[in-house]
């Protein structure tokens, strides 16, 4: 492990100087690779599928792979291929008045650690973000999708070396051994940065572990507040579309806020949809007045990421409570303001303290793909660094290159 | 320590949406009351002279105030205040074709820790550049400053507060108790970002004890590299500067590299100005035959940042062979190479993975002021999140706002 991250140190440097057109024709050919060889794809995701099958629903259906979904991580390399090169962007340049010319230029990181649970499509994703923004990659998949991460991950590096990627550009850690992640997270010396993707125990963890830099994905306790001045009928498609077009993910609603002028002729019809939509109701006293047959939700409720068909539903005094609400009880990670009221509306993005705060759209859009960053290697609920949808730009860092003639300091 | 760090993080709010006028003028009224209170400073700074005379001169130095560095330290506020504010910049902003505009807007990073050691000017630039970036800071100085610092705190909170700034925006942890160090780790739900300065061994402590970001200010092991196409004048000047001008310093020069094709014309004149301005030369072999009367250098000296008047030499057979050296023994700070030559600039400022890469210039230019960032709150040797000289631009996050007319994800 230590000799695959030092010869992945070593990679770096020369992998920060490549062009971008082998890169771009690398992508290509591993989006092609990557249809052409989706058959042997498809047989290993059949090993983890049956190696699995006590797992929950949900997670089952992250692993499993089919030729639909295949294609869109073969769509995705096509597109981090059409984005243009962060690398060697002039961000910005100054003069000083002794003649000094500071260039502030963007580089990759260097080597990047990805390690993640189950969902396959992380291994393609993570690889040709990294390779386009010149960092050397070391993935580190779950034990539920070994044998799919496996076959991606060969089929991509060998597409990536024919096409002249340096050997070691692209590294796979074949082992879910618990030992071999410690020894990683160890490797403080080689290693630049740590993206765990995956559940609060499996970050902790890594944070708790390592010295490398960690950019945490955490979870997602989304809201979406329905201001008075909402439109309704927008409001409850909103609504509607946030918690139940895929309630597994980070960025679906978990908490519903609703001012209390229009709670009355708000929930009735929208508690019915939720309800017909098999969602479990979980309200504050207020909801409950206005419907009588909804649990009660708890304290620990207001902080609860479900991952699933529940909904928090809180009736509340003002658009000041719902922004105290969601900064204290929320994570920071993406909320919503139905309104029709401009200052509403910018007092609302101003105050919530969020990685993505959206005016009348649903929370579900906080995604690489549709911000239009070809994919994504993770949401970061962090504010160091990266916060919210991390792609290229984001797998960068600069450097100062100051060119003078002479100049000493007095 | 958990009230205080808990006010920060609610004055945070308020902050972070605080006009730049009156942000302006506080920094100007604090810029004023420090000339205004320089002796009550001055009485303070010489209790802390007192109380550490047995400290090394270098030490003694840096901790020591006089009317002329009081001065330095209010022009650098009235710098922060006339540099343009940060906070609310439209970093860059796009459409989706389903018509969500997204803006990625710069905002505060909320509560900053600032941990330093001795020089008291730290004080006064963390508390202005934490300021006009719209954070609220929390200050824990060093024992041996502590009188310095605590006035210095006193007087610019004073004006702050009678210029508008709410109350908790800056804060001062007056005790120099590890106890209460230990305790600031360990809020990671309140504080956002630690930032260390000072030696490598505060640093690690405060890496291995917190779950808090942590920006490293680590050392400097600084090299210029004197290219065979160098002026040869030129060159001397510049490594007499960077290694002599202020020798205790992260910018400055450590190891001097020379290309074997100059070394015998270039070594002889620059050796004895090092040696009359009382430098230790440390040689490599290939030195040491062009110059008998110097020290060897071990293989433990290419690591070591001596902070003092002793310099490592050694001559190499190429800039291929300098650029190897420096990113394998440098502390990727600041490097430079004196050359006339064209694609050797290029080369050695693409290839060396350093904050700050110099062609033509002493490293000693590694500085928030000079710049012109208007001070700095550190120089990072990290790559996540900020590199090289820190100031307003790098005390910032950024956040999503997105505007939709009804958009739900389908």
């Amino acid at each position: 492990m230590r000799e695959l991250a030092k010869k992945a140190r070593a990679a770096s440097y020369e992998l920060a100087s490549l062009s971008s057109a082998i890169k771009n024709k690398a992508l290509i050919m591993m989006a092609e690779q990557l249809e052409a060889h989706s058959r042997e794809i498809l047989i290993e995701n059949k090993k983890d599928i049956n190696a699995n099958n006590g797992l929950p629903k949900a997670l089952l259906d992250r692993l499993t792979l089919d030729q639909g979904r295949i294609r869109l991580m073969s769509l995705s390399l096509r597109q981090v291929a059409s984005l243009a090169d962060p690398v060697g962007e002039l961000i910005k340049g100054w003069a000083r008045p002794n003649g000094l010319r500071i260039h502030k230029v963007r580089v990759p990181i260097g080597v990047v650690g990805i390690i993640y649970e189950s969902r396959p499509n992380v291994t393609s994703d993570s690889i040709g973000l990294c390779l386009k923004s010149g960092n050397v990659s070391i993935l580190r998949g779950g034990k539920e999708a070994i044998n799919t991460n496996r076959a991606i991950y060969k089929i991509l590096s060998t597409a990536a070396r024919i096409s002249g990627i340096p050997l070691n550009a692209i590294n796979f850690i074949d082992t879910t051994d618990r030992k071999a992640l410690r020894f990683l997270l160890g490797l403080s010396a080689y290693v630049d940065l740590l993206i765990p993707r995956g559940g609060e125990g499996l970050i902790r963890f890594i944070q708790g572990h390592t010295k490398i830099p960690v950019i945490k994905n955490y979870k997602g306790v989304c809201h979406t507040f329905v201001d008075e001045h909402a439109d309704l009928n927008m409001a409850r498609d909103i609504c509607f579309n946030a918690k139940v077009s895929s309630p597994g993910v980070c960025n679906a609603m978990e908490t519903l806020l609703i001012h209390k002028g229009i709670a009355k002729s708000f929930l009735p019809i929208m508690i019915k949809r939720f309800k017909d939509a098999k969602v479990e109701i979980r309200g504050c006293p207020k909801t409950r007045k206005i419907i009588a047959d909804i649990n009660k939700a708890k304290e620990a409720d207001w902080y609860t990421e479900y991952l699933g068909l529940i909904l928090s539903v809180k009736v509340v005094e003002s658009i000041d409570q719902a922004v105290t609400h969601i900064n204290h009880y929320g994570s920071h990670h993406s909320d919503a303001i139905v309104t029709e009221n401009y200052e509403n509306a910018l007092k609302f993005s101003d105050r919530v303290d969020s990685a993505c705060v959206y005016v009348n759209a649903s929370t579900r859009f906080s995604d690489g793909y549709e911000f239009g960053l070809g994919s994504e290697i993770g949401i970061s609920t962090d504010k160091i660094h990266a916060r919210g949808p991390m792609a290229l730009e984001e797998l960068t860092t600069y450097k100062y290159i100051i060119f003078g003639n002479g100049q000493i300091r007095t």
